[in-house]
């Protein structure tokens, strides 16, 4: 394989779907994407010739990929920082690297430094594994039930979040997760009016750069429908979204990308979860922004100047296709595309399993009633098929 | 390397920037995109994984290739049709067929079967090896010089096609190339005001979409930029041209896409070359359609419903970029990216030799003179850099 003397390589540790779609931008750029996946049939490792099969949480696995690369990305935040501080020893750049990105890893760390940066979050506290129940119940009293209760590390897509009602549900849940050794917080559960995302880049020549305030939609702990921008949301709420974000950036020392997931209360807004490369809160940013989220990633992990986050559309809806349970998505195109020639499929190559992350759609557009409508149809209909009016009809 | 049971396998034939780009909408899709390369550094074979390096000459790397492809398709015109029938009659759907696509392969079989349907193109004759100079100064006598001299297969980027102004360069010329066994044809030098360009999709269940009429504007044989729609093009012109393409299409039995390249003339439209492909007038869709060529194509050779060729901006403006005398691009990108945000670069993975396209770049926007400044300059610094305010000075 060989690539003009001036082609920059860029690892992504990881082969999921943010690797993948990843992969677009890296084509346009003419940059060439290296994947480290853990098997060959990953979503990314399926549409990338430089794939290494491998573990990315061997260090071995990683100085071993990492070899040859001009910097070192990450499609999530499973690899162990002393890992990546051992890359970036032997003069790989990572970006994120290991400082920035032990704060979208933890989320206790990433709590206690933003409260000390005076970033707005919700009360938090550490559930020590003595005497567990009994901050919990204290916290609870300070707080209000019910509490969230978090594993600090590993959880995504509402895996490591509960919800504790009482303390009934405290002395049930607690000691058995302390037991599988899960490492605990709890925080106040915020009412809030709903949820929106601040999505930033930084490049290490120390360029910002602020995507509209999107609002997000949860079903279950996960992601359904992204609308952007956030309707309805004030100038004055949406320039303090991204300023909020740009300063966690750079107070952070992230390169790369930065989501920011934010409650809209009554009070203000209030940091819920960072996270250190493209989101599914940006997905809505292939056709709706003027510059992707993975082609604006990719240019800020290179330093290259960041592109225009113009929005191409008065408003853009994106929809996440959840696996139903008849595994033949290809079969439902026909109707989808047939039924709005407007709508973009997005598919990622994984085997569909019920109500998991296989795809997305989206719409853009002036009539956000009309797009939200056409991208729930959209998704429903690759996930349900001939089974989503019934499905529709019974809720 | 397993796929969901359900993802079709589209096999491409050559290893072009065309396929390169065919690649983006193939992740989008869940599409898996197989290319017939031929050298494992060839621009598509850089980015796809699923990559068979052979000659897509030979009738044995054929049939090897399109085993296991659900539909074979081209980025290139130069598989013989011998071998397209024969992938035909092996069960392998080819799309576009032999039938169709020896149109594109042979200037000759075009005009005599665009004539036939009563498509307007320009006066022709083919040049008979025997008495090929009285059959020249007969055409000239009739039409004018000077006359057009195109061999009748092989060309692209103006190579195959001559433009002799007298019969002295005639006597110099045809007898040369005859010698070489190139097969000739004249057409009158058509007086333009413009070229234009009709892009249009034809699925296998016989659906059609046309892309709004585009102005192709060509040095030296080479597109250099297309601005989408065609400034100032009356509706029933830019109708006729797309019923024009749509009907030769129809005419053909054209699977995939079809660009029409169009001579406007005082007496109206002609058509000059025809492609089955996704073509060098379309890379404007990327960005400035809803549905990029390079999706339709794929959507039309997998019978899939096509998508919405809506634009997505007033005015969107495509410049190639050429190879200029330094190579190394990629150092280019900083200054380009810093002076305009806005710009698309798209870049193909090729070596860069002088006047080779080795790229693109798409700007959008309302401002058509301004548009077409920052695609020209954009693309103007990526061949020359810092020299080009020289060059610039120099015109």
């Amino acid at each position: 394989m060989t690539y003009p003397a001036d082609t920059p390589v860029v690892g992504m540790a990881g082969g999921g779907q943010l690797a993948r779609m990843t992969q677009q931008a890296a084509i346009a750029l003419g940059v060439s994407l290296r994947v480290l996946a853990g098997a060959a049939d990953d979503s990314a490792a399926k549409v990338v010739s430089d794939v290494r099969v491998g573990d990315d949480r061997s260090l071995d696995d990683l100085l071993s990929f990492a070899k040859g690369c001009d910097v070192v990305t990450f499609d999530h935040e499973h690899v162990p920082g002393p890992h990546i501080r051992e890359l970036e020893a032997s003069g790989v750049p990572c970006r994120p690297g290991a400082a920035a990105l032990a704060h979208a890893q933890d989320k206790l760390v990433m709590r206690e430094r933003l409260s000390g940066m005076g970033v707005p979050c919700p009360a938090y506290a550490h559930i020590p594994a003595g005497g567990a129940l009994d901050v919990l119940e204290a916290f609870a009293a300070e707080h209000g039930w019910p509490v969230v209760l978090k594993a600090t590390r590993g959880g995504y897509d509402g895996k490591g979040v509960w919800i504790i009602r009482d303390s009934g549900e405290a002395a049930d849940l607690v000691p058995r997760l302390l037991a599988e050794g899960v490492d605990l917080m709890a925080e106040r559960h915020v009412p809030f009016r709903r949820e929106l995302a601040a999505l930033v880049a930084r490049s290490p020549y120390g360029q910002g750069a602020a995507y509209p305030i999107v609002e997000t939609v949860q079903e279950g702990g996960i992601c359904t429908e992204v609308i952007a921008p956030a309707p309805g949301l004030s100038g004055d709420l949406a320039a303090e979204a991204q300023r909020l974000a740009l300063a966690v950036a750079e107070g952070l020392g992230v390169t790369g990308l930065l989501a920011v997931e934010l409650f809209e209360t009554d009070a203000g807004l209030l940091v819920n979860e960072l996270a250190m490369r493209p989101h599914n809160s940006g997905h809505w940013t292939i056709e709706g922004a003027r510059t992707s989220q993975f082609e604006q990633h990719l240019r800020a992990v290179l330093d290259l100047p960041l592109g225009s986050t113009e929005p191409t559309a008065r408003y853009t809806v994106m929809a996440n296709v959840l696996g139903g349970d008849d595994p033949d998505v290809h079969s439902r195109y026909f109707h989808v595309m047939a039924h709005d020639p407007g709508v973009k499929v997005h598919m990622y190559g994984k085997e569909s399993r019920p109500g998991r992350k296989i795809g997305h759609v989206t719409v853009l557009g002036d009539d956000l009633a009309d797009l939200r409508e056409r991208a729930r149809h959209a998704a429903g209909y690759l996930r349900w098929g001939k089974a989503l009016a019934e499905r529709e009809g019974r809720r």
